[in-house]
């Protein structure tokens, strides 16, 4: 039995994570932080939680004192940075869903994330945490980056075709919808069920987002050649989910079955990755699960492909996927706390 | 007061149409037909025409007896194609509201629809209603063949761009979000609130949804050159409206004032197309209304740009253009009836 | 034609009233005020007004120097109390659709809006505007307090009933379902579309909620004799609309007959109310409308009679019946701008 | 580890089920029937279950010959009244998450389903399943009969009230509102999305619905007194989750402090029943948990109570509670599968 920490515990990701947690036999959660709640349980937070995850809410600086294995950091961007490497050297194995340690480089947080790096020499140390691309690496890190929601799904999405090559690598178009929660818990009038019920809100299209440049950075890695994405998002009347539909020219003529050979020497083996033989993927399959669903069409008499990939966002865009991570770290059974 | 009639108006688009004649003040419904709810009012089958239109459904034959200026055709594909000849004989004006007269040759027809068509001779004679490109011949003609609701979105969104010839035309890749009532009121699982809800689904990706067909023919025209269209639809939990997203490469560098003025003169007259300055449009724009709203982006450091068209796929994408297209044939506010 | 101004603008039933003004054939709007949102225009704040309802949001201090007929006063409670008097003097029409001057008193206004009263001389003269009910009185008044939305639900619900002194007056439960834009616009977190999708809400049960004073006052005015009701509201995921399940207890056994009897006589002549004759209505009906729907059952064997009686909140529950108020007011056709 | 055989495996409850027997650590899925879908596996029905229960379905006659401890029965009513007494004959446990043993003699069957019975010489000898009200008895049975989604958020809700004795037995008035899979996966219009999105649709109100019957009969053995039920179900838009809002008048004056000692008498050590101090439970709490979520309001000045008592119709209502008497009878963690 290990213990677990979670930083900023009070927003969607942090309750996922608890619920996950609360589900692991494995792990005790010892502290949740919350600057704003502070005082508050989990459960008064979040009434699903009652009974399952009563624990009070704490101070960060409180919470310095007590004794964990693993930190989950869920706090904005901008804060993991700072604290990151006060819980290292003490010998806490980290887990960070936020995206200060997803670039490479000084220079390219900077770039896309427009703030300085308070504590860049981690960036190259980390683990970049996509499960089914990385596990042995992750096996043997005490610094995970736990991915983007949007770059898991595109990464995860298209990799076997990236790493075998066959795509063009500086071409690649992703138009994505997401339920509202990837926007986070603070108050803003588009959230609002009155603005976003019934309605589709496209937003930060062409190179805007912050997650293009997670996408190009891993994407680059795996083709082994600098990719060029560009990206579409949307918010879409659900509390979670996301589904990206990837646009992608192929190099040279592939039949349906070529295409799907690749996939399956890349997932047979992953139980969280879903390739549909027929048809394609619905993101209620994985909604509220750490699923990654994939399933792809080929444009007759073109060289287009088209593959949509689907997860829920709080799950394997994020808590699921940062407890499957923790669940290779130390060595526990990758589906406990999952199902 | 010029008399309608409304050929199979049990379904989503009838009421619609009920709803806009309701409101006309040049306009009285003289008949609506049924063949499965004939007997029942329509007020009867949607509770909210209570008061505003309460005509009774009665069989086609029976409408056929009645005196009529012009004729709404709602019913399913390949029913027009056999009473419209009939009804253009006897001088009555036609709003084709399905698909039977959209393609323009009877070759085209039976590639994208998979049936032959009855009356082919009509094809070249109907004019293509999308009424903001066709204003003119609209006016002149009495075969009016309302566009597909895919196509008036996607169409009227990079028409300024398609005909000043600045984008690849071989090469266009939409990406569209679509209400369920596209899919029409038949009882099918996959429309169930159970399913439907909190859920994306794609279907028919690649070259497989037949509004691909009738995009290529229009665009092509439009280009003076032959379009392709690569085509990915989804289905969001939500009643109505279609957000289109289009990637389009330039040919040459534009910047987004050259794409702005190439929409402003295309458009700044046009009541019922919005094109939006800055940011870009929500579906809510447009819901149960006849506005087509319309912004871009252009992906930094690419040459793609981004265009987002949306619409009401029950307004500008089927009834309201119909009766906006009505009001032009017949002379009158072409805002009558739609406000 | 007649110049209406709209103080308060920038919520939910301003840019409903908004959308009447603009299709009414009577009415221009002169000016619309909004202290948190001048500068910015209707169709900034609301996409769907763009060509509709363009008019620049001013200070409400600029707006007292604009000549209008009418004045329609949308902002929170206990503003309209402030400005109406100097308005009235001015000769200006008032249609208040906050709670200022619901009360017929100054004490039950302390009672249930928990402030003192500004302009009490003002609260014995203003009309109630059931219109339904109290068409006569609007017809010849300046000041019109148009009703609460879960009281225009229940007192058009009952109110032949109540008048006919068939039902116990001391013993009405109400149980309501509201749309979340009866909550209005203001930023609170269980508002959010991630909070209030998939969710119903229970709130203020018992005497709690201010609008059970309203319905007391005025169906003890119907009944001549005092009612108390008990009023259990709770939120659900929609937009709009109000469904009221009323339980009442009869006095003497009637049946379905003797019922419906009661209310045709009522509201047989009524445009705006529809009573249906078998089944009960569903909120979907009235939605985005000026109806009310009513139905009822009677439980078998036992002398509780249930109404269910739904309104769009919007709609008939605020600008829907505001501007039905004004038509009466100034002589229009009643359904002018409501269709 | 046990053996568990699912007949009329292909609903929403059938669905639920499976997950949870997914999860649970002490019991395997030995067969999943359904006619309609034979041959098809839970997962190629709902996508969700992909990896996680990937079963194939077989006719009922097929299962007959496989060997289980306990059989969950999830056909349609009057299918588990022919087939149960055979497995029960075999030795087999069962589960009957149908109607058809929930009434206690043949003639009230009749009298609320409609239908005559073809086994009642097991309705004296069911258990029915409150696990929180009848876990002694439960323990000691192989045949239990599931209660109804309504009845178990309305006995669960008031039986601490009613077993004391406080309040009036003849005169409850309960108003539900419902998620739409209460009614099922069969197709009906007022199911689609188009139809059920953005709308309240009340049904069956008095005491039409056959679970009225089961509330009382089942209530009055609580209270030791013969009970009246007035019951007002709506269905609203969301999947699952029912609230049950439950007008009853109190005997004798109590305070808040007074209701809440019975109900912590009586739940206070219960995981699945939390009880609210203060304020009332939303449904999002209980959605797709084993909870059922208490609150209650005393209307000011009169003597009425209002209790609101939420569940997730196919969890607490059907497939969780289903598992949680499983455990009980079998002995395990009563929480096991459920979390």
């Amino acid at each position: 039995m290990i213990k677990a920490g979670i930083l900023g515990a009070s927003g969607y990701t942090g309750a996922r994570l608890a619920l996950h947690l609360a589900r692991h036999r494995d792990v005790e959660i010892a502290f949740a932080t919350s600057r704003k709640d502070k005082g508050r349980s989990m459960s008064d937070l979040y009434g699903a939680l009652g009974n399952v995850c009563d624990i009070e809410l704490i101070e960060p600086s409180e919470a310095e004192k007590i004794d964990i294995d693993v930190l989950f950091t869920c706090a904005p961007d901008q804060t993991s940075m700072k604290v990151v490497p006060g819980y290292l050297k003490r010998g806490v194995s980290i887990v960070d869903l936020a995206g200060d340690y997803r670039m490479d480089s000084e220079e390219s947080y900077e770039e896309w994330y427009g703030a300085p790096h308070e504590s860049p020499e981690y960036l190259e140390q980390k683990v970049f945490g996509l499960t089914e691309l990385y596990r042995d690496k992750i096996a043997g890190t005490r610094l995970l980056s736990n991915p983007g929601c949007y770059p898991t799904s595109v990464i995860l999405g298209i990799a076997p075709l990236v790493e075998a090559g066959l795509v063009q690598c500086d071409d690649i178009f992703v138009s994505s919808v997401s339920g509202i929660s990837g926007a986070g818990k603070g108050l803003s009038e588009f959230k609002l069920f009155y603005e976003a019920d019934s309605n589709v809100l496209p937003y930060k299209h062409g190179r805007a987002h912050k997650h293009t440049g997670e996408m190009e950075q891993e994407l680059s890695k795996i083709a082994g050649t600098s990719c060029r994405v560009v990206f579409a998002p949307h918010v879409v009347p659900m509390k979670t989910g996301i589904v990206s539909t990837i646009r992608l020219s192929m190099k040279e003529k592939m039949c349906r079955d070529d295409v799907m050979a690749l996939y399956r020497e890349r997932y047979d083996s992953e139980f969280f990755v879903r390739v549909h033989e027929n048809g394609l993927p619905n993101s209620k399959y994985v909604a509220d699960t750490n699923f990654c669903d994939i399933g792809f069409s080929i444009a007759e008499d073109t060289d287009t492909l088209i593959v949509v990939s689907t997860i829920c966002n709080l799950g394997k865009g994020a808590s699921g996927q940062a407890v499957q991570n923790m669940n290779v770290m130390f060595g526990f059974d990758e589906k406990e706390g999952l199902l």
